[in-house]
């Protein structure tokens, strides 16, 4: 008799039926009668609940029939097809081991839950349908993107959680220190004496792998991140996390054109693997969670995506019939109200915006010749805005070292990054898209806290 | 006129004899002669060089045959085979464009360099052979993991990096903070004001996602982590790192069994995806950096794994006739030097030791019937010594807590981990792979620091 797992059963359904399997799983839902019952149940491997049709003939029947929900179960029986019932097979238990009561005061009965009461109960939360499609999901399409890059031959590489130096300056960083807080060592200045902390120094958690990254692609060619990133800002909304996940691709002998390429290729493929992966899941979101996803989604895979500079998108948001909250000038960051718009009613696809204001980026992107731009590129995609941020890199290191004095940075603090310019630098592109804000766009769940395992968020750090 | 990877050529290099191709890539070596000249081009894609050949046919023919080595080209020529020669093809260029002029001082000369100094140019070492086979390897052992446990429905799961408290005990922490340490806020007591930090408490840098994956375990049975842990531990040695990254398995309805055969399934899965992925890397390591490697992880990949228990294990060490430098004692923990003689002296292959006394090991190990022992195993490999520890999970709550409570530990910390026992707990276990150790144990690499791409040790976070 085999032991095998509930999406085994559902997806070669056919090899079962009339053979005696044994399956784990746990109760959802349990409704009996005198003499028999029906046992809803998940094991975890799939979106959907097996049902089990148990009677009086079993030993442990009236123990059986008032179990509480979430008990754990094996349960051995026959596979029975059911073509008129509303699910296409079920089984017939001959044996039911309980293997794990529960108690009766388990926190997720049946009835809806909202997102934020669930939040508090993320140990379980998990085993909702909601949550249970979204990390589902979540590890398909991390597997996508692992999956996505090898094919082309990218090396995976980890760069540093633990940096010496802020040196990408792109957010607020979390200090890192094994000094007793207590009673800081002190140098005669009384300053902090770095000295006796691990590292000899100052340290922070990454807030990019960047340009650790670029020493790679200038070894590998291609290269790509997938790790956690920090930011320690104290914005309490639904977009931003302060521990998430980032993939920061880096392609060397590539440039701006190359990057676009490659994100879209990206952003295609996993969302397309995702959808083939997991239409259940994804069936329950759009019917649940976000009416319009499927339609948008297939909108991405099968359109190509638009290009437009920042200049002639400033233009376009100027000539535009619709009040923005933000004024938009030449010079200033765009707004998610002017991104969407240019997605969703301008092109009515994504698009990447090109070319921006070298004052509103940062200091590693390629200048372009007309002096006042960089060769960076922002996708914006409907629903959401920016999804993606990227730029060819500035390679020539007297250009580089002229933006690092500008803004009034310290060379030395980049001397082994301006040495990738001197031994053989080549024109070189990456991107960053934070994964977080790829699952919420895949899943249509509209809080970064709920895409999360377990969100850190201002004054949040439980389990 | 393809644009083609080395890699690419080298393994379908039929489809390309005869024809024109375009190559980037970095000047590894380069010889001339008046009329002509060679270059063995790396463009990262491949463990081998690509020959070029060139003479004074080129109208840069003067300029490219006194390029310093490093310097970053692209070669366009057709494909020559050579079967005569060292290597089977040679491209004969027809032009070849400078992308970036390195410096005659670049610091990975052609002569042989230690790993110490190479350690101190981690911005520039993956260029050089060892270290581009390193981290081609790495990526590709990365990629086998998750291929490995993806094909088998896990559900990868991101768990915290910051946690709120050390609940594993398995080592120092480092702590994490926004407060100022010049100026630590403290309450009217004269303790720190945690209130007013990033998340309201105290925070620290994760020692392992275990507590948190079993959550999602007792959810989708079958899950994995993938991703950093630190220890702030003041160990300056060859086997030990600041950060490193860690894959923990956690699977439900499973005993120590089912947990030893995963472990030993995803062993010899990721030896044998890498030996059959990177044959040259793997060439090279056997060859230049540990003699017996290629023939150690062959016996791996096709040895039934040996299982012992700590009781017997003891008693075999107390008549070897072999002098260790630590004494043998029931009770005490097995040195390296007892865990090598075990697999390699006389199991002669992998093996698990199962059953440790239960003072030795971590609170949450399932407790035998004897009282004494707890279902744990570490599993030992020849040359190394401990390369994973696993357990099955005490999943009984009564027993659970009162191991909490014997060791002094407090309940509420584990309010939350103790209710995965409450609601539907079931027998389960796992394991923690520490991923630098496998790729150290696959390469041969006998230091840490060099298989992270830039290593935080004691002192030093450089880069």
């Amino acid at each position: 008799m085999e032991k095998i797992s509930i999406k085994e059963l559902y997806r070669n359904s056919d090899k079962y039926i009339d053979s005696e399997i044994s399956i784990c799983g746990w109760i959802r839902t349990l409704r009996d009668s005198k003499t028999f019952g029906f046992i809803e149940l998940n094991d975890g491997t799939f979106f959907k609940n097996l049902q089990i049709v148990f009677d009086d003939s079993l030993e442990n029947f009236k123990e059986i029939a008032k179990l509480p929900i979430s008990s754990s179960l094996t349960v051995v029986g026959k596979v029975v097809a059911t073509p008129q019932a509303k699910q296409p097979f079920e089984i017939k238990a001959t044996t039911i081991v309980v293997e794990g009561l529960s108690n009766s005061d388990y926190p997720l009965q049946k009835k809806r839950h909202s997102f934020e009461y669930l939040r508090s109960i993320a140990h379980l939360r998990p085993r909702s349908n909601a949550f249970s499609a979204v990390f589902r999901v979540r590890s398909v399409a991390a597997y996508a993107i692992h999956k996505f890059f090898q094919e082309r031959g990218f090396v995976y590489t980890h760069t540093p959680i633990i940096t010496g130096s802020d040196c990408e300056g792109a957010g607020e960083m979390f200090q890192l220190t094994t000094l007793d807080l207590k009673d800081v060592p002190k140098t005669e200045d009384g300053s902090i004496d770095f000295k006796e902390d691990f590292f000899g120094k100052e340290t922070n958690l990454t807030v990019s792998g960047q340009l650790n990254a670029e020493c790679f692609a200038l070894a590998f060619k291609n290269v790509y991140t997938f790790g956690p990133t920090f930011r320690a800002e104290n914005s309490n909304t639904a977009r931003h996390a302060a521990e998430f996940w980032m993939i920061e691709p880096e392609i060397a002998f590539a440039d701006l054109q190359d990057d676009m390429e490659l994100a879209e290729d990206m952003l295609k493929y996993v969302i397309k693997y995702v959808m083939d992966e997991c239409p259940e899941e994804m069936q329950f979101f759009s019917s649940f969670v976000d009416k319009g996803l499927l339609d948008r989604l297939t909108n991405v895979v099968s359109s190509d995506f638009g290009r437009v500079t920042y200049t002639e998108a400033v233009e376009l948001l100027q000539k535009a019939d619709k009040k923005f909250e933000y004024p938009v000038s030449w010079g200033s960051d765009l707004q998610t109200e002017h991104e969407r718009y240019l997605t969703e009613e301008v092109f009515k696809r994504p698009v990447f915006v090109t070319d921006y204001p070298k004052e509103i980026k940062a200091f590693y992107m390629r200048m372009n010749d007309d002096g006042k731009t960089v060769a960076a590129t922002d996708c914006l995609v409907p629903g959401i805005g920016e999804i993606i941020g990227g730029s060819q890199r500035e390679e020539r290191l007297d250009v580089l070292e002229k933006r690092i004095e500008e803004l009034g940075l310290h060379k030395e603090d980049y001397w082994w990054y301006l040495e990738l310019r001197k031994y053989g630098g080549t024109k070189h592109a990456g991107f960053g898209l934070g994964f977080e804000r790829l699952i919420m766009y895949i899943t249509g769940m509209s809080n970064i806290r709920d895409v999360i395992p377990f969100p850190r968020t201002t004054g949040t750090a439980e389990f």
